[in-house]
């Protein structure tokens, strides 16, 4: 992208009105750099040029809403992620008890809760409510998937009175986002949209760490771990690991990372072969054959180039519908393997929804009330059609048409994936 | 069976040769009961008739083999268990640190490992080697499944000079330890065979508990509060967890009690219909319109006389190989629910190996080290051709033939199933 | 105790009313055997004498009370213990969906809660209430200690129409409950008191299990691997842990058998002596000189008598005020090492009440199930002055005036003690 | 400090001498922002200034040591912290696969290991033998507190032949390092010596992240659950959890915002007094009569004001002695309400060595393997008296210098202390 484009200020709602007073502030001004790299800067300050750099998140020192009177609304959406609850409960006491607000509404199973129809009648979210909600995973306001009529979600928000509304949720729900603060606008009312990003495979573009990845990949290894206990058990043992990751392999990679034990790892971003000498099936014979023993560790999204043509099948949500590369594999080795006479004992692993539906670890709650606090800094200050995401350690504003519709990507030849290289060993499974 | 069967000895070889001295001894002549009831106990002896008991175990004040010369020999068969290396290291702290055997081998990976062209080099056991394992998973002999020749393993045992077999497995292999002990005494041989029951199943007929259980029984809840998180996140959730259990539902059902979030719980000892009025579809049905979300737990051994004609596949080990009745059920009701044009949200979670796979909990370590000390004892004193195992708390020893080949079920009429019943509120589930 | 007094009969109120219907009824004859062994019966038996048994547990054919119009109420007292939860959910549970009692109270803080003074107003319970507590620790009831006017607790009890009253707690509370249940036969009032007995150290008499007790010895084993991970560390490492067990070493002895690292165990029924060769002490210094690191394992009720005349101290449940005997060995074990100028690393855990405080895990829920179910039929039937305990496996009614104020101890002969010391090696620990 | 000071280079031995191939290089001119402030960096740049920035890590190009010749050693020093076996392992893989480095020593319990007198035999480190520690907590290695001679190290260090010393513990042992690496260059000695910040409490100066610390915090979280599950349970509960942080508040902290259930944190950066009106006793007092329960979290470092001169008492470590705050505060708040009569529950946790002791979490894992990855690229490149440091989540290259004897803390005025003034509401705490 652009540097211009990059550097895009995020909108806010008119002028803030309010004081409040105590505490320190964060200016409007204040941006943090995207790169870290000293020449980079140097050599932009050199050509005149200003480097990358995003709105920092913190309170402002002026409000723009009338905590007294603004009603603020959470939806969640989408698949569950550990942390939704922490998010809910952050929102909901940084709101009540920072702000003074004290009208806030839970829409329920995700935008699905805007149609009266549906029959989700909305909850009243207070402080009492959310106070132990943190050991339990998934969220109390419940998810569904798919989009809505924007226009219909906006009569339904004039009617209930809603002026800040957090959409918490994916790729998906952060362009419906983005397309309702347009519609907002367009409508000229006064209501803010702020995003918080909910993707538990990590990417989300730009932002470069999202509430749930940590917990999910604390419960990725113990999955490895079962996998490689049951490989070793057994002559020629195969685990077989399918993890989360659609379009990216961070889960894959890190958990890899974490628990050392796999020997092939497989993601979406890099491409690999079945056959031929140096592919899949060759190398994996190779390491049975050395070993007596292999962990192999797929990112859901991986491995779709031998699917041949997509039939562009999409779930309610919109994405795309994967084929399941964890049982094409399965098979495939098994077929392979038996076609050679070769008995394997073949271990498969999907934890998938165990993992989703887990609460937040310790790391994943901290992240989510820091996260959430300035979701509602952001909102109180009249900001809209924006995210609340992390560069460099640091919080920061985003504007949703920044992120939406982009992801992070695993980068083949970055830190990350070469650790996993150097860990397994696996080489570049490409066939000759 | 008969109360003549039931109340069978234990084989020994010959009368036991030696003395050791310290400590309590239980005398040969000592019976556990089999029933607590006061009044069958009273109307057998009216009638003359002596209850049902087996012998208890415990040391001997006689031992049959000399510490100083005798070879042990430990073997893990089948499919992974929480517990095996609390077993493998109990059998050998006790021999060697009790009875001061110092010869004491691994068999690696099952049956197979008896089997020289199989290659599996035997690995000498030590308290040394033993010592850290307990909070590992798997076994660190390795297993397989499959039958052997009987007549090889004897020469094999013989070339080694081993005295006492310790076969850790389950149905399969305690069968095979009866039908070795049969070849062993029909050879002549000085050989001791002691069974000790592995099914995480825990359905080995007469023995009450099995090592592994309690450790299944509480991931498996870990599995159905996921399944209920997911569930109720969404509108018309459906969370479908398929727990272990081939032919004995003794796993849902307590992950069942244990966790109270099931709403329909399926073992192989109840029938169920899918169709009709009553049925799961119907049941189900009827659940998901009055309260928006269900839970179904199903051993994998449920159902199967919906699969027609079995084809008598049998796997390595000899076990029936069973129809997938967790992807039956998740495609009967995906397509019930399409048909009326309903859309739900279907969560399925298999568990298996990440259960399989894990270290035994405390519980579980506690029987264990008892388990296999009581297993010494036996062999030491020169018990063959029988298992340890478990009635009413105690530990007896059980004749081979008494329990290989057959099981135990849940008692569809008793307090077990009486309380899933009652949790889960689901019913018949015969449809009319 | 006489036979004749252990045979003695639960008391009922009058005869049961009404009828019930469906499912398996328990005969008030139903008796279960205190001892499984064959010769001991069938000697009895051969003396016209009957065996000691106990009335069976599980739901009568007749019921006493109206459940239309009777009240339950539930109190739990005393210190946390896992499970507490588990125990009111499945008390409500049954009671409102197998009999049809609508009225449930829940007294809060224990027996103050009866006193209108301390302010701590009732709880109705409903399942929807209770429905979601099995994840949390503690008891949603609260709890207290001490004694209350057992004529004044009539009153209230009387002035709420309360007909069957739940009470969980350790042998105060069932001493209490006793007392209570006896002041209420002088009023000639129609009211059940049943106990439920909790004692985080497994020590009630005659009745072999406890709640909680699984829970606290899976988390034991989590600091003992903790205090031989510090200990190993460091050269001359001691790791001492110091666990709950005021009067038994159940949890004690059991955790040392889960984990095997422990190299002491010191438990209230086995003296010790500090000094002497053989003493704790010189053992300590043995084995430190040898191994270089030790673990010591020493249960709350150890060792009291080197703290001379115990001054009567009590505290608010009439508990023994005990020295502590962890900080006593810390100081004992640091200051002879001190005087010999041996430098060693002295690590002291005490994880009491992040133990008590846990949720029940699996195993524990189950039996908590169970262990409700049967106090709600046990209530219903019009029994009293009873609790509800478990032998040989068996759920069975005692009589309170059988068990409140008596302990189980473990026998320093029997095979758990045994196992202790094969494992620990520990020798007997009296110096010469 | 200066930015001169800040920005000073790493030393390197002389130029390197060989190169190695393939894979991507991090350049030695390459250097990480140590501010993310884009005015702060804009101004620096109108000033004609260079903005401070450190040393980025990563593979050079050309590598200084011989890895056929080279023998590594690692010792590991102080008290116990998760991810020590996890940086022992990552840096024996890496030397071994990724340089071909086949001597590595394993110095045992720490310093003291040079000194042959000590008789702690060292370790010959192999990638067979650490492959299986990441499970396991500690370190493999042991370790202890204590200084010893440098000159005695460095003969040892000759005689071994070792060239690459990796240096793992907290601020004594980084001390250490850079005084061993002074004595190292005035003997003229071709040998790297790189420290592994090793500090659970999180506090080593510039470095922002230190292993251990997420799983620290984990664990503490259930600490503060298990008070606050205790104080609920009773009329006026008061729970009282003791974290580690003897200079720095930063796991008390962060325990408290991630789990919210603390009402007073307390940390060695924020003085608090006990007594007068606002005081931590008034508060306590008010929390008590209007909630009726309270948690309280404090650092072990806190509060040292209270304890008059300090004596100038020091561990081993030449760590000072601190007084127990934990047990301070037991106290005081005991005795302020007995002076009351008011009756409150006490119930004090102190989890220190079952944190300490743990296993890595995955987070941690990861960060390990990167961190260890950096160290050992450094060293092989001829990098010494330096440390590897990770600012804004890059890894850098710290002069020890820098680092050594320094501190971070957690800022009262910032946004870590701010969070948890609003999730406690705690106020000042000081008293009129």
């Amino acid at each position: 992208m652009d540097t211009e484009i990059l550097n895009l200020g995020v909108c806010s709602l008119a002028s803030p009105l309010r004081f409040t007073h105590g505490g320190r502030f964060v200016s409007d001004d204040a941006r943090i750099l995207k790169s870290l790299d000293l020449s980079e800067i140097l050599c932009a300050a050199g050509q005149g040029k200003e480097p990358v750099s995003f709105e920092a998140a913190g309170p402002r020192e002026r409000i723009y809403f009338d905590p007294a009177r603004v009603r603020a609304a959470i939806v969640t959406c989408g698949g569950l992620c550990p942390g939704l609850n922490d998010i809910i409960r952050s929102l909901v006491i940084e709101l009540y008890h920072r702000y003074g607000v004290g009208n806030i509404t839970g829409i329920r199973h995700g935008l699905q809760g805007f149609m009266p129809e549906a029959g989700h009648a909305p909850l009243e979210l207070t402080p009492a409510l959310v106070e132990r909600i943190l050991d339990m995973g998934g969220t109390i306001l419940g998810s569904s998937r798919g989009p809505q009529d924007f226009d219909r979600i906006c009569d339904e928000l004039e009617r209930a009175g809603v002026q800040l509304l957090f959409m918490v949720g994916g790729d998906g729900t952060l362009t419906a986002a983005h397309l309702l603060a347009e519609t907002v606008r367009k409508r000229g009312m006064d209501l803010a949209v702020v995003g918080i990003p909910k993707t538990i495979d990590n990417d989300i573009a730009i932002t470069e760490r999202s509430f749930g990845f940590d917990t999910a990949v604390e419960e990725a290894t113990r999955a490895v771990r079962s996998a490689h206990t049951e490989a070793v058990a057994y002559p020629m043992g195969v685990g077989l690991i399918r993890l989360m990751g659609r379009h990216s392999g961070f889960i894959a990679a890190t958990a890899a990372l974490a628990q050392q034990d796999a020997n092939f790892v497989l993601i979406p971003e890099v491409p690999f072969d079945m056959d031929g000498e140096g592919g899949l099936l060759w190398s994996l014979d190779r390491r049975l054959a050395e070993r007596g023993h292999a962990v192999i560790v797929v990112a859901e999204g991986a491995g779709q180039h031998f699917f041949g043509e997509r039939e562009g099948l999409k779930d309610a949500s919109g994405n795309m519908v994967l084929k399941d590369i964890g049982l094409f594999l399965k098979d495939a080795i098994e077929g392979y393997f038996r076609a050679k006479d070769q008995v394997i004992a073949m271990k498969y692993i999907d934890p998938g929804y165990m993992i989703r539906s887990l609460p937040a670890n310790a790391g994943d709650s901290v992240f989510c009330s820091f996260l959430a606090r300035h979701a509602v800094h952001a909102a109180m200050a009249g900001k809209t059609d924006m995210l609340v995401g992390c560069i460099n350690g640091a919080f920061v504003h985003l504007p949703l048409a920044l992120c939406a519709g982009r992801r992070r990507h695993v980068d083949p030849g970055g830190p990350l994936w070469q650790a996993v290289l150097e860990t397994t060993g696996q080489g570049s499974l490409r066939g000759v």
